[in-house]
């Protein structure tokens, strides 16, 4: 990898493929993973991945702090999860009926998660979010559901109320709280009268305007509580923390349970799958509706989850991601002090988040983050200007090590660029 | 397999694992998968599977009319699309940003499907069709969608407005009409008024009352002329039909092209994947709002749905499907009548729905196809007691032989227990 000008990546053939998207794709590229809106030495197509490294189609190396927005915990091509999907491709993956693997892995979620008696599984981390809501709903016989305030729990008319293509209704017997403001969960529940069917969560605050930061302690208590006080169910949205900061839950560090939880990302190390958890007695209301895909049982995902999971026990993973990002943050602390430049680093380390203090995210108004995630893609380190980085277990001490001496090269950029932040 | 009373399946496994399921999976098991409403002789879960046969967790084998309800089209692990998936595999699967497949296949299926000028991937049928409609309602700038009275478009609020859990506001905004009845699509536009967006159509009719009838001319040409008139989108939902009745698109030989298609089940053999392809005209509806998912941009999908429908085109795939289906239909029809059974075969041969007149299935009252199915299960034949079968180009003249053996021994009970049905 490049942290010389000398050796700066290329991407010409990232550049002929983008030519032939623009012609098949919508916008040349749609969702999270369109580069339109990232700088210049962030590629729009990867080759390949091994461990904490990834190469593009032009054969560029990077250490990947994305971890491929949340899914890769153990890093790419893990050893174990290759080894149980072998296996399980070996006799096949999607049947007219599940495979053991999902018998197996239930279990095994229910005995790791506090709250969870029973769990299902799906494709989509929306998937598991709409459904809990729709049990919560099932359970209660309420409609109310209340939630972050711009909070992300997914895409579609369950959640995105004033996007482009939805109906007015989408988000009816929806209403809004400001993460870890108690208050305003206890104004909205009282909004929402005898109502009430959910209070939604986030294991930690992610919303549009990019803050993102841990729950305290008075919050996920205060939450608890009011849904006891209530009969609301308390939905705790897992899908983008899950299993990188408690295998218990996110939320069980603060001795708090939630009454049904959403998982999807790192429950399987890249292999497509979601699941919920829940008590005991919301199983009912579960079992009372309908709700299925085409691939939801298929057992290659749930045999690479087994095996992610599984490891992650075995080795201590989440220690090891800590670690890891520890290093990073602090690496990055000492250095931005030494160029001179302020930043704010949010957010538990293993999905850490980086702001400029001198640009405005909530504006999009984030020349420092752009030139500083563009330098660094350029010399092999990938980041993000905007969204929280994530952290893996393959991290090793010379990936941040190497990584810190490119960090250093960009922030001596925005120190030119812009002088003191 | 057997064919003998002496011989019949047995199914310990099957319950020891069934029990287990009962503790950790909401009801024992969920969705369109679970065995709780099929017949004894039916397993809840599966082991392994080679071409046109699959085994449960007793090693009890079968030939597999219902192929996994759809996505295997080629037969259960075909050696093109397991090369592919392999290859892929190798270099990795989930990243920050998609392989070079997803120009591959887009490319692929805008070249093979006249009205797709441009594709969009995700994971389930149900976010293709979701996507499809709030393109519709994006490119129109209205929210009235009309759709056939029972048609199944997937699970979730855009679809199911009066389940369990559902808010009474889910489905606002949708009128509908009656399959193959032109006048009450007309009727239902004049109802929208200027605030039309989309006709929703399947390419076969399916409703929950077991409906499922081709579409005829007179029908497809009349709701392409009103969307014209209109200025309403035409979304075909082609998930359970798409590429097994033509590979141009399941109206292609009704000489009419929908504006936009969701695609799911038979498009990778199994892998997990969906899309939609459509008119460049709703291109820029498309890329102006944001819909995404975990693992939509996953290369091993993409790499196994461009072997699949290469295979598809290389092997005349569709006419494989449709010899296997046609035999099994005549095959049934003979012995119905040798039997002295009234049954009623409908649908394309490629996903056939076969009925005993005696039977009501609108009201679930089916113990003829129960005991018929039941009684097939047993000896090695999976079909199914309500769904439409699917068949698969891996179905070999043999297979049908053998089926059409075990069926002469489910007609005859059937007959023994109600005489002329």
């Amino acid at each position: 990898m490049a942290t010389t000008d000398q050796q700066l990546h290329t991407y010409e053939r990232d550049a002929e493929l983008r030519a032939r998207a623009a012609s098949v794709l919508p916008g040349g590229m749609y969702g999270h993973q369109s580069a339109a809106r990232l700088p210049d030495g962030f590629p729009q197509f990867f080759a390949r991945g091994e461990g904490s490294h990834i190469w593009d189609v032009d054969g560029n190396e990077y250490i990947d702090y994305m971890c491929s927005y949340g899914p890769i915990v153990l890093g790419h091509r893990h050893p174990s999860v290759e080894r149980a999907v072998a296996a399980q491709a070996a006799d096949g993956d999607c049947f007219n009926a599940p495979t053991e693997r999902i018998v197996e892995l239930a279990e095994l979620m229910t005995g790791l998660i506090g709250h969870g008696d029973w769990a299902w599984f799906a494709k989509n981390g929306s998937d598991a979010t709409r459904f809990a809501l729709q049990v919560a709903r099932a359970h209660t016989g309420k409609n109310t559901a209340i939630r972050g305030e711009h909070a992300y729990h997914g895409w579609g008319s369950t959640w995105m109320g004033a996007a482009t293509g939805m109906t007015p209704s989408a988000t009816d017997f929806q209403l809004t709280y400001t993460y870890n403001d108690l208050e305003s969960v206890r104004a909205a529940a009282v909004e929402a009268g005898d109502d009430l069917a959910a209070v939604v969560v986030s294991a930690v605050e992610y919303d549009a305007s990019g803050s993102w930061t841990a729950p305290d302690q008075a919050f996920v208590r205060g939450v608890r509580d009011l849904c006891d006080a209530t009969g609301a169910v308390l939905v705790l949205d897992d899908v983008r923390a899950g299993f990188r900061l408690d295998l218990g839950g996110s939320w069980a560090s603060y001795g708090v349970e939630p009454d049904i939880s959403a998982y999807c990302k790192a429950i399987a190390n890249g292999y497509p799958l979601s699941a919920v958890v829940a008590k005991r007695e919301l199983e009912e209301a579960a079992s009372r509706f309908f709700a299925t895909g085409s691939y939801w049982f298929s057992g290659v995902a749930m045999a690479a989850s087994i095996a992610t999971i599984t490891t992650l026990q075995e080795t201590d993973g989440v220690a090891q991601i800590k670690r890891a990002g520890t290093m990073l943050r602090e690496g990055l602390n000492l250095q931005a002090q030494s160029h001179g430049i302020a930043i704010k680093q949010a957010g538990p380390v293993q999905v850490p988040s980086v702001r400029f203090v001198g640009d405005d995210l909530a504006k999009m108004d984030i020349p420092r983050a752009m030139m500083f995630t563009g330098e660094a893609a350029k010399r092999g380190v990938y980041l993000h200007p905007t969204h929280n980085w994530f952290l893996s277990a393959a991290h090793r001490d010379e990936d941040i090590e190497h990584t810190l001496a490119v960090t250093d090269v960009a922030f001596a950029r925005v120190k030119e660029a812009f002088g003191d932040a």
